[in-house]
């Protein structure tokens, strides 16, 4: 029995976590971490939890923490989990970081879009970016994972097979992204209130979202250099999901066939990622609640460019069910061990 | 391993029972039943199960279906599953009705409320009611369960304790209902339109839906006499849920500990209703994709009237989930195997 | 031309204001009042009203205002008007007040509902409650109107004919309200996050919510004795719009047709009071962003009790809407100028 | 006083023609036609216009209507206004078209995109493209006018200053567009119910939407040349509303006040675009139920790309607003009259 803490479980990515690992057969919770509601039950700030979480909130002793915990979750604002780490945690306990602060191997470029300081910059080399499709083997041996952005895993999935194989030019590409507000936090801000987003949409971060130079640095490794790209992402008057539309210009004249057999070779034995049927749309409501990406794409040929499609759960496959994938992964669990969801719908 | 087959598979709750048996580890479907969708694969109707179910949808032919099934589960509309059933197929297969067919004992009642003839009124009177909560026992012997209405499960469980203890008076009961759109059904009709539901809400049926008539046997027998009620449904902008505030007059005094006291009584070892602490009001959301039914109450001692609520997922505790649960009494499983589904949040 | 200023114009009912003075043809704002953004341009803190108001917002000094305008609006939370009222403000502004602060004429049953001290008890005698369609002649001479709350405009409306004309028990009234979120205000809430409240609904403030003695004492006068209800508000996810379902026993047989004529009595020459066809439910989306409210009924002559129910936009007719035509009358205007809005469908 | 007839009234655009027309005081609605619904009261399809709207619904006779009416507005499926125009149709009555029919200059490109043989040809070259912005002077001119799409109103307009100065590559125009759902029609359609559109998004029409060579055609005179686009709709959970992100490549570096001024020279003086202040990004809840159309842009010096951002509300200066300000200006009226509408917030 993997024993796991939280930290941050009252976040909507913390809770997440707890809905899944209470699904886990070989995980259970033995902290849950809360900065906010510190001695007050669990299941009084999240009433679903009700008779299934006994416990109650506890502070960030991260000391405290390694010595009971298996692994460690930190689904925290960015900035703690840099600040917590160090030797001693790491040889005791695992850590799967669901902020940045592991995500960017340049420190200054870190530094530079999150606007802070980077705390303890020493680990950033072992830390492996646990996107586990592509980087699997090296999750395994992992001390240190970071949990990727929602965003981000949703556009470098969709976008990942066509760059690596050179079908597309990676400085052509546009991520336009929408998502669920979940994914904006369950703070307290005006912006993010029911009257406010609800029959609305907007773009925001415009050229400047912080998930932007992650997307690069890790399409950047499957091009073999240095991108630029434009991603935009958007809100959505729903809970969850993100879908991300993403255009690229083609190198060169590809049929439907070649493109999808690219896709297939990547995907088609990976259980959580779909490649829909020809002329099929993802759509975030056939994922939701589950940890499955689905990704299409269309070669518009009147225009050279290609339109590649992803959707997913930004809770699960983009948050807290990336999160147990790894966490199966650094302890030889089955991957999908607690993930085998079925898309809820409607 | 049970068999089962769905009659009506590529409706809500039929799909919805889909999710659930894909998730149990005893039962598997054999047979994907849609009138509409002949020959269509079940993945194209619902594109959430993708990869997950390969099956394609098939005609009704009930006589084949008894032959491959132990278990035959009709989501119909009304009057299909009393026009197909047979001494026949049930002794060969149990059947699980979520239509209404079987629901009501007095065939008159039926027939007015439903405006249809019943057409195998012969075996009304061996169907048993399933409310595993309160007719367990019965429902484990049975052949042929009425699966309850969902507006009737919620009203029930949420009001039953205080009418069977006599705490209330029967006859004052007035359950005001709010409902998620999906349980109008995928038919594809104007009032059901995203445009014409969402930034809406209305009551509907008013003083002549026909779950009326159900609420008022089921409470009827707690109370041990014949009743009359009000009841009201409404239509909400959401997908999934009922709410129930049900009001009724106290027959005496009663302090909050002496009514808490009767819930926990009949609820305490229910593992799928939750009587909610003190002052906390069921949402709809706290339940979502889950088989729990959230009950509280409120006295007014202004009025002497006792304000009851009640709230679960209406395509799970209030159709398939509560199938799933009686089809696991009437196979000797246990009676939560799956159905252990934590409520997804947000 | 009437000068108005409004105190607190950067909340919901505020913004709804001046939305509706803008379109007001006799009236102009003079006074764009917010505590909260003092010297922040009005377009800033809402973005709709870019190009359309030019002004920063104000300080709340009623000295001041009391000088420029011919007319204060205070849409402030509760207290607030009655610290800021005097004999000198009113003899040189009129006031129409969006808090509950002059609505209830025992100052004890309002300390006791609000828990707040009441500042100016000796204005509460001359203020009339504006309820144009049943105070219209007092309104008209009025110095200070207490608007009338939301919940409470749609549910004596939608009562009132009946108790009047002693129809019915009005100690057998129920009232189940249901609104949409702007009700809540602009806050910034955990409860109103739109993760919070979308796909949701919830009862609140069981027994216990503070319109209740507002429509007492409304209803009261109508029945011409004290009265007891039950009124349970419910938060639906949308933005705007209130529904009530009203239940209550009648004294004696009625046809719809008796019920019918009573309602048409009252409401047939008022314009913003529409008796809709039979069997024709009023729904909050037929009267959004209109002044409108839309009531019917329906008898059940298996239980005895009618169902009354009304429909209205909360922030036209269940605030700003309504304070407009408030101060129409007080102003000897057309009492539907600015006011003649077409509602939006969908 | 401009007499009115509708083809379509039923639609959604239809009905929102109503809504502003009713608010119009040099209109009157003479005839309400729609063959789904001949002889039924305006206000039984559409209860929001209860009281307002005493006419019922009347067949498409083209040729009665010409003699009673001075505009006839077609707001009908594609192909039905090409079917019914003729030079004594013109001679008698203006027509407002709001269907495709006489958008697209090359009769070809119109067949091939829409699949449907074009009945009159003819009339294409006088037929004015009433994009009242940009062709202002031969609107006021036309007898027949082909009211732009919803979709290219919103992504020419957002494109038009900075195609028409040459500040971008007019080939690397990509528009990423997301609508509220009432675009879609109020159709009987299994993918437009509340419960599949709620809690969803998704792409269609990718590669292939109608309004491709529409944008195309219009932004290529703008162009000075033939240009090639991306085009790719979205649908999202919300009634009304459309954005458009649009992406092109900058030509040269250019600051942002370069560019705040060419989209200031196009629209400083036109009341219903609205160019934002620096970093506002345009939201459709900003314009809803109003004419306006917000914009703006974002530079990215780091991909030499630019952003440009627009919003509008689909009903109104996406379909009903932009046809009344056409017969505004058809008919010598002041161009914002009936028009001057502040967007209703939340």
């Amino acid at each position: 029995m993997i024993k796991a803490g939280i930290i941050g479980s009252t976040g909507y990515a913390g809770e997440e976590l707890v809905r899944l690992l209470l699904g886990h057969k070989d995980a259970e919770i033995v902290w849950y971490g809360s900065r906010s509601y510190i001695d007050k039950k669990y299941a009084d700030v999240y009433q679903n939890m009700f008779e299934l979480v006994d416990a109650k909130c506890m502070d960030d002793n991260m000391q405290e923490l390694a010595e009971k915990a298996d692994v460690i979750f930190t689904a925290t604002p960015q900035g703690l989990c840099a600040s917590l780490v160090s030797e001693e945690i790491l040889s005791k306990a695992k850590i799967i970081d669901l902020s940045a602060d592991f995500r960017i191997k340049d420190v200054k470029t870190y530094e530079e879009w999150y606007k802070i300081e980077h705390k303890s910059p020493e680990f950033i080399p072992e830390a492996v970016y646990g996107l586990c499709e592509i980087n699997r083997e090296d999750v395994k041996k992992a001390r240190l994972v970071a949990n990727p952005g929602c965003y981000t895993t949703c556009s470098i999935l969709t976008c990942y097979p066509l760059v690596k194989e050179g079908l597309i030019n990676p400085d052509t590409i546009i991520v336009d992204a929408k998502s669920g507000t979940s994914g904006a936090g369950r703070g307290a801000k005006i912006d993010n209130l029911f009257c406010e987003v609800n029959e609305n949409i907007k773009a925001y971060g415009v050229a400047t979202h912080r998930h932007t130079p992650e997307i690069e640095e890790q399409l950047g490794y499957a091009a073999g250099r240095e991108i630029r790209i434009n991603f935009t992402p958007h809100l959505v008057p729903m809970n969850r999901g993100i879908l991300v539309t993403a255009y690229a210009s083609l190198v060169k004249d590809v049929s439907y066939e070649e493109v999808k057999a690219v896709y297939d070779a990547y995907y088609g034995k990976e259980k959580f990622v779909r490649v829909l049927e020809k002329d099929v749309c993802p759509q975030t409501k056939w994922v939701e609640g589950s940890n499955y990406v689905d990704v299409n794409f269309k070669i518009d040929p009147r225009t050279g460019r290609i339109i590649m499609m992803g959707a997913l759960d930004n809770l699960v496959k983009g948050a807290a069910g990336q999160a147990v994938q790894n966490m199966n992964l650094m302890f030889g669990k089955k991957e999908s061990e607690g993930l085998e969801l079925v898309p809820m719908f409607p």
